[in-house]
């Protein structure tokens, strides 16, 4: 960490933020500029410590520049390999590119299973439904909870597809990890702290989606926040950001994908449904975070979007999905990838 | 709401549209243009039903555009006159300016007393403090818990300040209702719905700060749900949006001051600490929010900020506190309102 | 376009604003649902006319919303198919896919000629590099300006390389288009109307980058202002807009391609190097914006990066270039697409 | 500057840059921490001559941090005291509060000389009105151009208020500057850096609006650009900037009256009529404003705003606006400072 003091701080007020730093342990490193006198913070444990110290507050501090990332076990510092989580008889984060796919949400047992079968049949590794579903309105459908969840349950059943649903709460989440074969953590939990960490007690395979408003380095820290409590199996889901424009329902932002290949060792997932919402432009997103270095993709299908109950206009029928599979393994394979659910 | 449909749909589309609309019991109202068809939707429920017919979805359909605001009960509409909530001997929403205030965190003892006698005499009507914090980082400071809750009433004891505290999650709810006057729902908590449907089964008032992404709609919405459960003392705290600017914390959006008293009937605070992330700007932008119109302000104090345990940089100290107290109490009089806590 | 009166309106504000509608020649069609009274607006020039009259100010209007898109020729309605654009021996919009690269700024004879050399022997196109640099700081280098352009027609004629190059107001444009083969129009000039205006009076094809803040409509509106010219030789560039997120220099906004493709009917071209401000993020964005379906990409290049005078950081050498050129081509292969530079 | 290498950077990549540096003529600075070495450079001209050299290509280099602020001319550094600029017999910037008022666009005689007469009544001081106008669409109404220009010349001489007006490119400059008292550069001109350097070569006061995605240190460069010129009369407009909220038209962004104030010594005025986009919203974020510590508003005035061919959904008319005064004066009062334009 760099403390940066205000042009013409005096003596005194230089020598406040050294000593409290020295009293605190940290070894410190002054130079002397031409405008600015700038004090470096060597130590053991700057990148936890340190961050708490409100130096910004003492008199003359301009301001704080931090160096070291913030986060530990999420960094490829700290573990160099890629994570490869099993799932079932699946690994993803590897070689293998999985797609998960499937309603937004568990509407009754014949929808779940046709989109079941459906998605099977064009290569689908995983399917996806939200039994709890979190809802901006009080008054739209909040899903079949845990009657829900049972109906995932029959279509794995039927299927052999491992299920990926949305824990909303800590309160349900035993409940949903006695059904769910990955937990995943939607937009607006990446910062409930209180379900990162009780998720981060259970070893089940997590897919943590990016909040609409987190930077990178907070996405990152919300895994750390899951690792640290002793669960390493942490996807980091991609499914766009707000910004200014409307034209898209998000704002899908691919380059997360090979920033996050960089800076940590966990598998990176792409979701083109929420992250366009317009099914329209699922097809070419879908492609293009594959060709981005994506390990997978998550992709709402439903046997018939007009009449879907949830998230109808960024849904793919069977086709279209089918298409969909089609194109992105043709692009797996130029990145020397193949798709776990598909025949080579 | 109003179905647009594609250029040059055929009529079997439209016809398709507007069945549809029938046998869900809504009239329709078809609207040939020069170059595209439209469809007005009319009936007594278009306001929550019809946003879960995917009808975006369906062959033809261009955009759907709704024309009523989603929200029921928070709305001028269904309340004309301003909702005044009592806290305490206090109202709040009418005519008297409330100012809340305190340190960030609950750090021991002394801190808190001494923090609650020093906004007091400077004229807060209620104490801040958080006995829960939720952190970006999972090894920053996470707050002394219960134990924090016990020094908040204890300074409550020693002041008769009500407390204002944040709830971080359900499973925690019932132990902080115990001890909080007002309910804090944090900014990135805008959106937990459990906890939203949770807070809105009791009678406490409650501070519901707005999402660093969230609309004015969402935000309204997310009151919308405590609303729908019973707790109708729901007061709206402006606390920054996420920009591109970063020189600030966040960017405090001061004109969602009138355009809440426009819209809703709910309190409006503001909270120039969060907002702005440094205390040089916290007594300016105080004096804007009141000026804007708002009903009072939620503000960090800490005996020595760069001590701070948690958002030292953007308290203020007891004499800035003080000071800014002055000026706002000033405004406040060109505004016709009175500050609760300051004598006339 | 649709007014929606405001609930309650008395009858004699809707027939005020119904009666200046018919005087202005338009049709109105009035739709009375429960809670509000919609006008249909139906006439010819809607589209254009229609905006300019200040509607939201008239009593008992609670907002307008615009039905049709607001450009007319660049749009799909107006030509169905894909405008293809000739320049030199290329056509851009078709089959082929192009790369234009180079260095951000023309430095020297010899970096110039260097690059040239060196991205077209990797497969590029088309040469780009800048002679008139729009720079943040008036302190920074701001071009060779017309001995940069005397370089790059040096290199063209070397190379045979058609050359792209910005030109950055009116006052320059005709000794720009002297030497260019495409002129550029920066982030920054999107809506620089004078410019737009001069462009539109040549023939001579356009790159028109997105600006930083624009929304696709305003992209197109932009565009529509050059064709209003008569000049429909306009490729529309995505090079990243700003949003929240600090650690890419922009985000790339991919989904503007397919966007695009539907909307407009003008050739896409993407800019991985500003989209992402990094140089390692350039190959997997590339291969991302083919997968997407984009056109063509503009990509910076430099002998030697980390002596670059402008945008070392974000530029490729030459030797992942060539690598970059070689992943794409396999993409476009993909694509059923083919590198215009490259052997088959 | 400070240099951050990357986590194990072998020493001869640290050297290669503190050679670079040397060799350069900076100072350099190691400091070997836990985790990373970070080279200081110490030099005279870091400020402007170090962001030119690329750095961050460097091998090894993982970032490079700004230390020093790019701006000098507009600084608090370079001139702690504040600029105070004089129009006709004026000055803006010290005790006295201006109001710019009038029409978004002249229309005719009649409407020009009505505006000016009813805002000079009401206590404005200078007469704002466009007579070049920059529109999205190329289809909207463009300014009557030079007849505009004489009207408004024609209004000053009727009423004595000087007139601001837009100047939109170097182009039609001496124009404009021969009819106006102010040049107001609009905020899709923030970056138009060939029409600041020519501005910068005039004497005459310059009104810069904020860019509706230009960071606080990029709008401050921009007036560095005139400043470098020659010209010391920039003031700066905040006029909101582009966010994700829809609700209003652009976020005002009213924290940049005190960083402004803090970071440079040039006056800073307010438009909160282009900043909300509704006319209810200008009242109360006018009081804001003058809370905030503005030096001055602009604000869009119209005889009948529902007839404006350009921004009549936020104009005020003059009753609106006279009530607005009212307030505002008062709120003057508690700041300490005075209405130029009312009577004491």
């Amino acid at each position: 960490m760099i403390v940066v003091m205000r042009h013409m701080a005096p003596p005194e007020e230089v020598e406040a933020v050294t000593s409290r730093l020295s009293r605190a342990g940290f070894q410190v490193h002054l130079s002397q500029g031409v405008a600015r006198t700038i004090i470096g913070v060597i130590g053991n444990d700057t990148k936890t410590r340190l961050p708490g110290m409100a130096l910004e507050a003492m008199p003359g501090v301009e301001k704080v520049v931090p160096i070291l990332q913030p986060y530990k076990l999420a960094g490829r510092e700290f573990k160099p390999e890629n994570t490869v989580i099993r799932i079932g008889e699946f690994t993803i984060g590897g070689e293998d590119i999985h797609v998960m796919a499937g309603p937004c949400a568990v509407e009754n047992r014949e929808q779940i299973l046709e989109s079941a079968y459906q998605v099977k049949q064009a290569g689908a590794t995983m399917l996806r439904g939200g039994a709890f579903k979190p809802r901006t309105s009080p008054y739209s459908f909040q899903g079949l909870e845990e009657e829900g969840l049972k109906l995932l349950a029959e279509a794995r059943e039927a299927t052999g597809l491992p299920v990926v649903t949305e824990v909303m709460d800590p309160y349900t989440l035993h409940l949903v990890a006695e059904y769910a074969d990955v937990l995943q953590i939607g937009a607006r939990n990446m910062q409930n702290f209180h379900l990162l960490r009780e998720v981060g007690k259970l070893e089940k395979p997590v897919l943590l989606k990016r909040g609409p408003s987190a930077t990178i380095e907070e996405w990152i820290l919300a895994a750390e926040y899951i690792m640290a409590g002793g669960n390493y199996n942490v996807m980091l889901c991609e499914r766009g950001i707000r910004t200014f424009e409307t034209y898209t329902r998000n704002t899908l932002d691919l380059s997360t994908v090979p920033v996050l290949k960089q800076l940590t060792h966990l598998p990176v997932i792409v979701d083109p449904s929420h992250g366009t919402g317009k099914w329209k432009l699922v097809q070419p997103m879908s492609r293009a975070a594959i060709a981005a270095g994506a390990d997978g993709l998550i992709v709402e299908v439903h046997p018939n979007p007009s009449e879907a109950l949830s998230d109808g206009p960024q849904s793919l029928n069977p086709e279209n999905f089918a298409a969909m599979m089609g194109q992105i393994s043709r692009i797996a394979e130029v990145m020397g990838r193949r798709m776990a659910g598909m025949p080579r």
